[in-house]
């Protein structure tokens, strides 16, 4: 094989796949010769070349899919003239309306199948989004007083876990309704505690996603 | 070796050693001659003779681990005299108040390290314990006038994906202090929910649990 002169390229390739496989066939069921056997020419040593293990390679698709949304909440984070509750609605209404959200739910199956993908996602949730991105945001809110609460790094997890994992469809494989039950029961818990997270419109783009994913079963 | 008169102490001794090597090394990590090696004279037929194959292994660990449980949760649940809002409270405190429960938390390493453990309780929380056992209590409760909700069946969810996983110390690895901010938060939202299932008792109690975990580290 001519050496590659884009490696980024290549380990995108890898990780494209490596996503794809995992999702369809499980993180278990799948192994690195499965991988090269989808990249059409790479050799396994190539892989081998950018990645120590299949741990690893899971390691990177991961951090490849939440750098973007990272970048996103950063963005809004560190935003000025917004107050911390305006910071926390605008949050979820940003990561939801990205046009990539209508790929993910058309494509990906139900992560269910692959206990390593749920895993990480609910890793990433809680040692990284919830103290890095929603934490500051309610701080601030505590500071400005936009948002009232003893508990912030508390309430910054159990937000997250709601948003990423409950209330996503693809984790549970969820209907529509379901989805819509449980979207009406966060905005109630918020509201509880204060905050204004979901209105009318992001309910309704939330059925939209919960739908993408019911017509595909 | 002679022939086993005894199956189902063979069966246990097989769930033990394997419940133990799965938290001590993972999951993914231990074979299934690991734990042939661990059971000090029962061959890997014997193994087979009982299960098909790591993953049979696995699902009768939670299986055995819930069974019990779960018993609790029926007699509380199809208990006359007590409201629906009563028994909510009830569980938590019987669930709590368990002897198994020191060992647990003596004994069992951090969850964290077997993601396909963690995720086995997620789904047992998800697919049976709230729709089978919260949700009843939930329904008897709107029914005799002291819980109100619209969505029984997402508030069941919800409370026991804190309880089971989130507010759990073995599977974050959270230590006492953040443990017991946690039962305050989820306190305070139940409380907000009309709810009314921690009192200073349990937090007591559950800071107890966290303690003994945090005690191994």
């Amino acid at each position: 094989m001519a050496r590659n002169k884009h490696p980024e390229e290549t380990v995108n390739r890898i990780l494209d796949t490596a996503f794809r496989l995992f999702l369809e066939n499980g993180y278990e069921r799948t192994s690195i010769q499965d991988i090269v056997d989808n990249l059409g020419g790479l050799s396994k040593g190539a892989i081998y070349h950018h990645f120590n293990s299949k741990e690893d390679i899971l390691a990177a698709v991961t951090d490849r899919i939440t750098r973007e949304s990272n970048q996103m909440l950063l963005d809004i984070r560190d935003r000025a003239g917004l107050t911390g509750r305006e910071k926390l609605k605008l949050i979820f209404k940003v990561a939801l309306d990205r046009p990539a959200q209508d790929q993910l739910f058309m494509v990906a199956p139900d992560f269910s199948r692959s206990p390593q993908m749920l895993y990480a996602v609910l890793r990433e949730t809680i040692d990284d989004a919830a103290p890095h991105y929603i934490l500051p945001i309610i701080e601030q809110g505590i500071a400005d007083g936009s948002i009232v609460t003893e508990y912030p790094a508390e309430l910054a997890e159990l937000l997250m876990l709601c948003a990423n994992i409950w209330m996503n469809p693809l984790m549970f494989g969820s209907t529509v309704e379901q989805s819509r039950r449980k979207f009406l029961l966060f905005r109630q818990m918020t509201q509880n505690f204060g905050l204004d997270i979901l209105d009318d419109g992001l309910i309704s783009r939330l059925m939209d996603l919960a739908q993408l994913y019911e017509d595909r079963q």
